[in-house]
This record gives C-alpha cells, sequence and structure tokens, in this order.
C-alpha cells in the first residue's frame, strides 16, 4: 500500500520536476549547440532518449518527498530538486570522461560524441546551472546556513571523494579503511543535500532538517552498499550486466576492499595479479562469499536502511503519508535487483 | 599620482586577499592531496610558486576596490572577491586541459603533472569552492539579485564563451561577429560581476550598481582587446612571448577576425591556408597592419576604455579616492605592454 502511495507521488512530483529541469536549460544554456549536448546528457535528445536515458531521477525525488513530509508541500521544493539533480548530471559528465566510459544508460558519452574538451566544458555548464537554479529557492529564515553553502559544500566533498575514486585506481593494497570516506563523497554527501534541501524548503528549523539530512545520507549509503553487491551478486538476466561486473571492472566496491583485509587470501593473491577476464568472474564471486564478503555487504546494507529508518523516525512529519512514502523509499532501495 | 594611489590600495588588499584565498582552500579541499593540487595552480606550492605564478588578481582586486569606492569598506567585499578568483582559476584550470596546454604562467599546468582526470576534478574542486566563499557575504537587501544568481550567471556565461572558442577552432568562415559574443562570454561576463558584486557589498541597490557593472565589462573588453593586440604587434622583449605568437597558435583574436572581413586578401589566403610558421608571423602581422586591423583594434581598445570610463562617472562614490583609483587602473591596463 506504501508503495502504491510512493508511486502516487512519482506521478504527481515527476513530470513537474522534468519541466523545472527542461526550462532551466531553454532559459539559461547557450548557445543552442551547447544546449543540445547537455539536453543529450540528460535524456532528452538525440538517439535513445527517454526515460530509460534519464535515470531514475532519485536525488531530485527526495528533495521533493522530503519537502512534502516536513511542510505538507512540494512544489516550492522544485530549484533545489532541479539543483541537485543538475549536480548529479554533471559529476556523472565529468565522471564519463575521466572513466573514459564510451556509453552511459546504453547511450555514446557526451565526450565520445563532441569530444573532451567540449565535454568538460557542458558539464561546467550544468554545474553553474546547478546554483542558477538555487539562486530561485525561497529563502527560510530558520536555516542556519543558506542553501548554497549547503549545495557548494555538498560538490566540495563530492570532489573529495572523486579525488580518492581516482587515486585508488590501480592500486592494489587497500581495505575497506578506503572504501567509507570514498562513498561519504561520492554518493552519500548529495543525497544527504537533497534531503537537507527538501527539509529546509519545508521550513524545518536547523536541529529537524538535520534528521532528514541524516536520513538522506544513510539511505545514500545503503544504495550504495547494495549496489556493490549486486555489481559482484547480481542476477545478469536483471541488472543487464555480465556476472560480477564490477570485478572485471576492478571498481573498489565494498565485497572487494572487505575481501583484500585477509592478506594471503586466494582472492586478495589472484585481485593483486591485475586484469580479470569474464569466464573467471562468477569464481572470484564465489570466493569472496566464502570469505564471507557477502554476508558482511548485505549486513552493511541492512544497517544503513536501519540507520535511515531510524532517523525518519526521529524527523516530524507534517505530511505523515510523504513520511510514509519516505519510508517505503529506503526499503524500495534495498529490494531492487537491478 | 592616481597610479601611486592604486598601489597603496593594491598593497592594502592583496596581502589580505591571499590570506583569505588560502584559508577557504585549508578549510574546505580535502584530502591532502586535493588541497595541493589547488595550492600549485594558486601559485602557493610546489616549482616555481610566488607572486609570478599567482596572476595579477585583476578581478578580485576590481571587487574589492569597488566595494571601497561604492560603499567606504572593502573588507566585507573579501569572500566575493575569492569566489570571483576561485571561478577565474577553475576555468584557467579547465582550459588548459581544453588546449592541452603544458605551461600556464611559466609552470607545467596541472593535468600536466596530475594527468586530466585529476586535473577535472581540482578545476571542478575550485568551482565548488567558489561557491562556498560566496555564501559567506553578507547579504545586501537592496540586491534585486542574490549573489549566487549573478556569480552563477557569470558561469553560464563564460561556458557560453568557452563553447565558442573551441567551436572555433579548426574554422576559417569566421570573421568579426564570431568574436564579441566569445570575448563577451570568456572575459566580460566575469568582470562585469567582480564588479558588481563589488558594488553590491558596497550597499548600493540595483541602478546604482549596474554602472559599476558597466564599468567592470567594458573593462574587460578592453583588457581582452589590448590583449590582442599585444599578442601580434606586442614587443616580445616586453611580452616574453615570440613576435605575433597569438598569429602561430592560431587564435581567433580580433586583429585576425578583423582581417577575414576582407576576404581574398593576402591575410586570409594565407590564413586559410593552416599552420603558420613562426618565421613568416611578422610578416603576416605586418599584412594584418596593412589590412587597417592594428589601427582598428587600437580604436577599438580606447573606445571600450572610454566606455569604462563613461560608465565609471556615472557610479556613485562613497570614497572618492577609491573612484579615482579605479579609473587609474582602467589606463593602466590600456597603457600595459605585456
Amino acid at each position: 500500500m506504501t508503495e502504491a502511495l510512493l508511486q502516487t507521488y512519482r506521478e504527481a512530483m515527476l513530470p513537474a520536476l522534468e519541466a523545472t529541469l527542461q526550462r532551466y536549460v531553454e532559459r539559461h544554456i547557450r548557445p543552442a549547440a551547447l544546449a543540445r549536448m547537455v539536453a543529450y546528457h540528460m535524456g532528452w535528445e538525440g538517439r535513445g532518449a527517454g526515460p530509460r536515458a534519464r535515470g531514475k531521477r532519485v536525488r531530485p525525488w527526495l528533495t521533493l518527498l522530503t519537502a512534502q513530509a516536513a511542510g505538507g508541500v512540494w512544489e516550492p521544493a522544485l530549484p533545489a530538486a532541479a539543483a541537485v539533480e543538475f549536480i548529479h548530471n554533471f559529476s556523472l559528465l565529468h565522471d564519463d570522461i575521466q572513466d573514459q566510459s564510451p556509453l552511459r544508460r546504453g547511450r555514446p558519452t557526451v565526450w565520445h560524441l563532441w569530444g573532451v574538451a567540449q565535454a568538460i566544458n557542458a558539464g561546467d555548464a550544468l554545474f553553474a546551472l546547478a546554483f542558477r537554479a538555487l539562486a530561485d529557492l525561497a529563502p527560510n529564515p530558520a536555516c542556519s546556513e543558506p542553501p548554497t553553502a549547503l549545495l557548494a559544500t555538498a560538490c566540495l566533498r563530492l570532489t573529495q571523494g572523486q579525488h580518492l575514486d581516482l587515486a585508488y585506481e590501480g592500486r592494489t593494497d587497500l581495505d575497506e579503511d578506503a572504501y567509507w570516506p570514498m562513498v561519504e563523497g561520492k554518493t552519500a554527501a548529495l543525497l544527504e543535500t537533497a534531503a537537507l534541501l527538501g527539509a529546509y524548503t519545508g521550513g524545518l528549523g536547523p536541529k529537524q532538517a538535520a534528521a532528514y539530512g541524516q536520513f538522506g545520507r544513510a539511505l545514500g549509503l545503503a544504495f550504495q552498499v547494495w549496489d556493490d553487491y549486486l555489481g559482484v551478486w547480481g542476477d545478469p538476466t536483471r541488472t543487464g550486466k555480465s556476472t560480477a561486473s564490477d570485478l572485471v571492472a576492478r571498481k573498489n566496491s565494498l565485497p572487494v576492499l572487505y575481501g583484500l583485509r585477509q592478506r594471503g587470501s586466494a582472492f586478495a593473491r589472484r585481485w593483486a595479479q591485475g586484469a580479470i577476464r569474464e569466464d573467471e568472474a562468477p569464481r572470484l564471486a564465489a570466493l569472496l562469499a566464502d570469505a564471507g564478503a557477502r554476508d558482511y555487504t548485505t549486513a552493511q546494507a541492512q544497517a544503513w536502511t536501519q540507520r535511515a529508518h531510524a532517523a525518519l523516525d526521529a524527523a516530524p512529519a507534517a505530511d505523515p503519508q510523504a513520511h510514509a512514502a519516505l519510508r517505503a523509499l529506503a526499503e524500495r532501495l534495498l529490494k531492487r535487483d537491478a
């Protein structure tokens, strides 16, 4: 029943969000050729445009649902929701350049189509657009920090996480301690801020808003840990990726970094030897599971989900239905299989 | 005498600015390895660190002088000045990647030292830091747009100018019409905003602040046009570059785009043929001068300087000395030979 409620909110909010995002791009991005790159990346234009190319819009959805739960109206939070989604997309666009990824959501990446120089610039335009959108948010006098400071701090944490992720590449001496600061920046920071901005727009003061921020942060970490689980043990027929694809990609995910704690284990020795072929990935995933990494990753995802629920319980609800929908959102993220 | 006054202000303001910039980096950039990249790019650390590596800090200086002229105190404008300088440096850092420039102010560029991926991220960190700094600016209730909106709009114009600059590369069908939208974004936008933010910090309302904004914009265009002049006809013993180095670099500068208006001229024909050797650059510079490009570029630089003076005359002065110093700044920019 709450799942149906969640869907009802989604169907009300997402079209308005999409229209807001598009309006910002139309009004503020010039010349037309640059706006086309941005519209392509956002999933609105070009080959393969459509819902799948847009991604799930989880972050702005969280902002809008939180504003509804905290203050009873979600529409005033649209500029904040747009800002959060533009930042997410800026980071994806630059990430694709940094990782030299040719594909994003099944489509050629911006740098692949228009070159690295123009792609860096298109990401910068999305970054600037986020702050332009946020400036349209009505001020909340109870807010201890201006929304700009909150979003800028989230971006600074993003660059910290991204720095670590890049610095880890090719290193074989890492373990779980390397994991948390990386995902704290890459995933938790923006989800925390997405919820915080929603809570402030809902009119809450710092202390009450903080509970929603903690909810967003825990939700982000649960989401990331579960994503890491699926990258090793997900069902290929559901994820659309090959078995244990994160191992082949040599991603420093939680299962891997947990497995590397046991120095000298069969997994650690094989990992240190370099490139992993697709045909040996299932055996390595089994080795990791034998070493306890599967149970540990599951337990971590559940623990962060519980922390998310606890934070949400402590957050005041002006609209109990929307508050219940947030709980359903957390549950859905952990139950997803792709 | 006003030149001495200008210097007096500079000596009071720049150390405080530098300390402010450094404090923001120390407080907000993590981990230390990322802060080092930023500190290197800002000219504080690593080989060749020092005043020359820092650049002239013209934009934040303009913010501080304008705040003093408009409101009689410059210290409250330090967060805005820092924000403007961080944006300038973010754009240089990404520009170096986009142009594949191995050197900046005589030192290896960030991407050259740490790779493209980490350099993109270091630029993103500077971008985020600018908005973090700006959030510390005390609000001016008379300001029609929040400072964030002003700076974000400047950044959007920057990305527009940068898009055009990149899109022009390798094209031989351009003329002067292509020039102004490019420099409007690449140069004028940030100088206009630097002055505007200073004027708002000085307590002015939108109409009065706009005169300072127009001053900054005209100053930026005068600066850019004169820079283009020096790139073709500057004295190599003063500029430290080879004769007519902008021709060898095939820069779409005002003299070149003016020269290309006369289709079929000796210059236009040679330009269309591609790469220009250093030893033929002086002859091409002479061809351009014969075609009137030298006189035209000089006249444009003077015209923008006059517009800058006219805008300044219309701007209210709470501190006439600082107002006079701004006039001296405009004169100095046009008299410089490097």
